[in-house]
């Protein structure tokens, strides 16, 4: 997908890199990945998609909005949870086909459906054969027992793979 | 592609989010995406893909390899910039389907083919109606001379899309 309402086609390779005139690319599924960061702690919180629905929303109202690949449908971060995200800066990349949202977390700033702050809580050592690696677990404290949190929600009812 | 040498195929749900295999999830295409930040500042410096080869490659090396879809072959950051990148970090996400590295970069460390320290070198204003969005630069200094650094090497040969 090329275009996508509101936003205007992609132009050729200087427009994409030097212009002003933001025409984001989106995938063949009409997706543009998005890496949220912490703008108090500069930590990645979390990975995930918006279609062009969801990035107008969050231009229009400053508040993360993504495409729910899992559930097949457009989802406010935090509808569940609570923890809805704040954009406090938002770009995008050279070629226009990547978003980084720089946000601030409502009350425990936990990112990730398991609980925690982010969902990057494991290491991947380096430096070592690549089969069969072990994960360290790090920054890895629950903020919230996710058992109880989606338990009345749509997220429980069978169809949340995870926070994407 | 749900498995990829020397990586072991993805476990189920409580496998992938609490287990300490590390059993990542590749795309259709054989791809996981990957985000690379400043081990120094935080900032995210650039977004690309890694398949199989790329990831297992920068975990025993701990120099960051990455796919490059436009040249459709292996990249190893910085082979003909210059600008390679240490990883200080690496982490996987909750369903080990995303990567994220925090690196340390050589020389100017631009990570962007476009001479700059990082690709987000443009900001997308909130809180306003989304149709005609006007970009707005920042951290947008260069740090080399993007003609020069490419003038010789297979960069410069027409098939470079982007850094990706």
């Amino acid at each position: 997908m090329s275009q996508a309402a509101p936003f205007p086609a992609p132009g050729d390779k200087s427009a994409s890199e030097e212009g002003s005139v933001f025409a984001p690319r989106f995938d063949a599924e009409g997706l543009i990945p998005v890496v949220a960061t912490s703008a108090k702690t500069g930590e990645v919180l979390m990975f995930a998609y918006m279609n062009a629905e969801a990035l107008a929303r969050t231009i229009e109202t400053g508040e993360a909005h993504y495409w729910s690949r899992s559930r097949g449908r457009l989802w406010r971060k935090g509808e569940d949870s609570g923890n809805t995200q704040r954009v406090v800066e938002m770009r995008t990349d050279c070629d226009q086909d990547a978003i980084w949202l720089k946000v601030e977390g409502a009350g425990a700033e936990a990112a990730c459906h398991t609980g925690r702050k982010t969902c990057f809580y494991r290491a991947i050592p380096t430096g070592t054969p690549s089969g069969g690696v072990a994960l360290r677990f790090i920054d890895a404290e629950r903020q919230f027992d996710p058992e109880s949190v989606y338990r009345h929600s749509s997220a429980a009812k069978g169809t949340l793979k995870s926070s994407k």
